[in-house]
């Protein structure tokens, strides 16, 4: 497996795209809450989850101004997550994307109002998308149910409640999907319904999604076990004494496993044919790098 | 000013029919997550922001049921706001409607996730309405931009920096506004969308409703100084410290701007006639009781 230069262009090119995007959705910097959006959503990350919206959505020639709206509004929910997460009631991290997280900048107060205020623009920025009212509403609903108490804070709760569920791999299986590959459903999933995809295509895209996440969450645990603090933007083995995919399989078994989910990730995509090559790339990209 | 029957007996009918509503949207609680957000949403408050939704709406006939859906939405804001305001990190508060407040129960993980889960709750609620998708997408809009950064979160973060704004009668006008009165508009605004209302009447309800919200709080801040814990479903004058209508005006006068208030509000009902008779009601009994 080599890293595909062309997909990695494509990454380059799409988060400057999306910086712009994100830099005219968030309100300018006047009030402190203001600056702490911005801190928290702009200039971090590799934009990989928006990045799918977009790269699925051109599967089907989406109107590209209007797949990176919706690409931004799934980076304003992925951001909110990371300053909920880190708080001190929470996972407690200082750390975030190489720099001091939300809360030590601007407190525990600031930062969970951060979060607070970027759940609604990410509605507001779906809601004000020039597709059709149908499309828009599909988008909603679907962002909606993805990071409800039955989604993504259900796997936040899980995850603080570990003591309380068995460690099974199936138990971190489903954990994981909750914390991370439910979000990479979706996004793969907003590009399908930009897109007026089939039903075929649009669940294929999205177990696509989850496939990927259940790799990439693999390749993180793996990582962390492996990585240094620059690779990770956090300091490594901080997962150590949690109970992980690595803690459990063995960093090879974990490897294994993380390959297989990338081979079944790439099978979804068959009927799409050369123009998914992008989707190909970044499924054999993960295999490479870390978050 | 004399109370009126009429009204109040709406208000009972209304709140059991609501809680009937929530108890349906809301999961059911077989995790510890969903007890805790029904913990937070079922059983308590007036429901009075959420009744007029409903109010508003009945003067356009809007079928019951959909009107009723809307106004859940607007409840769970509230119990979300509820939720994360009485957190350590924001105000601190112990007690909510007479019982220990979430994180207390809960504690600040689950507290600070149930408001998270919330949120989209309330967006899934609206998009799922059977209703025309552009009354669908008007109201997700409406809701999105009044509880965000510049609206309610705005107003939550003012008030806990509230040292570094001017201790202004405006000032505090706009905080409350911010605090208070943008929901009350958004419900009035929620039931003249519902009703396809004209632009004229669509602004005359959410100016009375914000006229009313105001009214609201400064009986709300001048009860602090003669409520008893029974009325107020917290302890009393624990707002002493806080720049408040209050600790400005004084007792007198501060009676005196909220019935201006009120007067103001009833006038925007003028071209409604005989139907807005509840919330005419609604209005003058807000100057006969707490929250």
């Amino acid at each position: 497996m080599t890293t595909k230069p062309a997909f990695l262009q494509q990454l380059k090119t799409f988060s400057k795209q999306i910086e712009d995007v994100l830099e005219h959705i968030l309100p300018p910097p006047a009030t402190r809450l203001h600056e702490a959006m911005r801190y928290s959503v702009l200039g971090g990350g590799k934009r990989l989850r928006s990045f799918f919206v977009w790269a699925a959505s051109q599967l089907y020639d989406v109107e590209p101004t209007q797949a990176l709206k919706a690409a931004a509004a799934l980076e304003l929910i992925q951001s909110y997550s990371l300053v909920h997460d880190d708080l001190p009631c929470m996972d407690n991290a200082d750390m975030r994307r190489g720099k001091p997280s939300c809360h030590k900048v601007f407190g525990e107060a600031t930062a969970t109002l951060v979060g607070d205020a970027l759940i609604p623009l990410a509605f507001e920025t779906l809601s004000s998308l020039d597709v059709t009212p149908q499309i828009r509403l599909e988008l909603i609903e679907s962002l909606a149910h993805t990071i409800g108490s039955t989604g993504l804070v259900a796997g936040q709760m899980r995850d603080l409640d570990q003591e309380e569920w068995p460690r099974t791999f199936m138990g971190l299986v489903e954990l994981q999907y909750l914390k991370t590959g439910i979000l990479f459903g979706f996004a793969m999933e907003a590009g399908a319904i930009l897109g007026s995809a089939s039903v075929t295509e649009r669940n294929s895209l999205k177990a696509y999604g989850i496939l990927f996440g259940q790799a990439f969450q693999m390749k993180d645990d793996w990582l962390d076990g492996h990585g240094d603090e620059a690779t990770l933007g956090k300091p490594a083995g901080q997962d150590a004494e949690k109970f992980t995919f690595l803690t459990l399989l063995g960093p090879d078994l974990l490897h294994e496993r993380a390959e297989n989910s990338i081979t079944e990730a790439i099978r979804e995509l068959h009927s799409f044919g050369e123009r998914a090559a992008p989707l190909r790339e970044a499924a054999l990209y993960v295999m490479t790098q870390g978050k």
